[in-house]
């Protein structure tokens, strides 16, 4: 199997493009693909998506394109897992966390194809890679060996966490208006917040009541809510409404979550 | 055949979860993706999608999950129906009328993961029960029996119908602003409108003139037109342009057509 | 293997039902989505899409749909291609590039479905003849022959080039903001532009300053491009940016490049 992520949008031609270099080159070899409206050029976000969906698919062929810095000195990676599966994309930070999750055994820098265009290493270099890989070829024939450790990692700083406060970037924004947060389960207790806890969220001065909660249904309708979401991250979300609208939050921002009766 | 129906967004790491569950837990079953741009949690609206494209697949399993209500009380379900496929999803009126549509044999109520997350029913509940079903296993098998007949059926009430006069909601709007109408064919015989009829269209007191017509080159261009659309249903159109933005529609919206020497 | 492109947006039910079809009437046939995000109506972008993704998949049944004249007098047509595939679609001026693309050796007008609803073409004339095709029809078999020779073909007005001016029709705009131009290697060079000179791109009065490029990172990190993008088209850009907002630039806006040194 051979799944793809990619930034390119859902029903976009560039799609199209891989998914027609892989069933030419890798003839019978089922493809999935496991996101393609990440959002743009947002290397962080997509390497978080990676890591938690290549679990899923042991043994398969990832390959990965969220690739802002194509044409740049930027290493092209292969890696072979743990799992014996692959992973396929550029060297930026977006296979870190996947490789990581998994394990990884070799790594080794691909060629650019020095023809031909320069901008879309997807269609010319990873997807026929990729196809290389699930057709048999060792990873490790398909270019210069480097150590798997030095695979380029993603920025993913700890939370800030007190008792009765967590400050967090928001990673993730679904189209349902929910908020994931790059902090999980273990920093929501050590804030201290627990279960039918009420507290806020704010981003700017604006603090907005939200309830700790464990499923959308246990806050009141158009309530906001506050919970470990079904990937482990910690989230906001409104019962019935959109989170991301209410509080005004946009990818990247700092989201702090508080007790109201703490000053800060 | 597994087919999949979601209000998660195209290319959203949800459905790639969904398809990697299935991938994996009924290796070699086609999977086809039936839809899911559907409006963020419109059951009703899916629901008709659902049992519109349900026959076009005879003896498939069915993964339907639009589910707002997740990890409320609402009941999980699998139904055999009568031509040897299933559905799968929440009962909360999205199976109701495809079950109507192809015919319900048995139903069970599928008992959602006790451990792990409380929010993706999709990927931890749904999925699997379809990949269990597509590999052989009787839906019966799959938990405890109810009737089928008390599967939720949607809200679906008959237009405003009188002579010269039709009102109903919109429940469809399509990247090209065609608005679909919960109406059909028949309401729009009994309203007494035909073909070449001219007629308005209206959500609030500003009337929009239409033409009453089969397709959309019998309306000039730019011009709109109210016809029985490729589901059956009645539907504007602009030819050449946005029927939702003209007339100001938004889904759920109820619009009347009327006739211009009529007053209301 | 059937190829899949449309203008009905990925995810919409549109796309769910010619899969449906092609599963039932060509059954254990590959099917592959080459775009379904193409802007609304937009027959000759598409046109160009399609041409430019058929090379890759050689002697596959390309279905493509976009198709804003369904229901007038337009003609549905199938095609033989050299390669041994086939293209089938409306006779808009969508198929023509294509088709000399590869070379046709036969075309035939399907005659539409005379029963049922005149405005889904795609599901009930395209697709199935798609199919019967995959499953080894000849094309000939289909309709009416005529000569491919007489294939609509597409507007595609060469770019308005001359020394240190180039002016062209942006003919696609993608999610990263990316512009590209009815014009190609030639023409830039026929311009005079060459790698490394800084120019201007404008809509409007207001020139913006872009540098002729190879690649992204050739640009200043927000800095604006001129390059030759990987289909070989002449296309703005800007490095971690969006060059359509920059330039204001909507599909189908007459483009101009332009030395700083000369007046036009």
């Amino acid at each position: 199997m051979i799944s793809l992520l990619t930034d390119f949008g859902a029903g976009s031609e560039h799609v199209g493009a891989l998914h027609a270099v892989l069933a030419v080159g890798a003839p019978g070899v089922e493809r999935i693909d496991l996101a393609h409206d990440l959002a743009a050029g947002d290397i962080r976000g997509a390497s978080l998506v990676l890591a938690r969906l290549v679990p899923l698919l042991p043994g398969a062929v990832h390959l990965a394109v969220v690739d802002p810095g194509v044409g740049s000195p930027r290493r092209a990676a292969a890696v072979q897992l743990d799992d014996g599966g692959a992973l396929v994309g550029p060297d930026n930070g977006l296979l870190g966390p996947a490789a990581d999750a998994i394990g990884a055994v070799a790594a080794v820098a691909l060629t650019p194809p020095s023809e031909g265009a320069a901008t879309f290493h997807g269609r010319d270099l990873f997807a026929p890679a990729a196809a290389r890989i699930a057709r048999g070829v060792p990873v490790t024939d398909l270019g210069e060996a480097f150590d798997p450790a030095f695979l380029v990692r993603p920025d993913l700083p700890p939370p800030d966490v007190g008792e009765g406060h967590l400050r967090a970037p928001a990673i993730g924004i679904d189209r349902f208006g929910n908020v994931q947060l790059l902090a999980g389960r273990q920093d929501l207790a050590a804030a201290g917040f627990t279960r039918g806890d009420r507290i806020w969220a704010a981003v700017t001065d604006r603090r907005h009541p939200a309830t700790v909660a464990r499923v959308f249904a246990d806050a009141a309708h158009k309530g906001m809510l506050v919970h470990v979401d079904s990937h482990g991250m910690v989230a906001l979300a409104v019962n019935g409404g959109d989170a991301a609208k209410r509080v005004g939050v946009a990818l990247g921002d700092e989201v702090t979550l508080g007790r109201w009766d703490l000053r800060r």
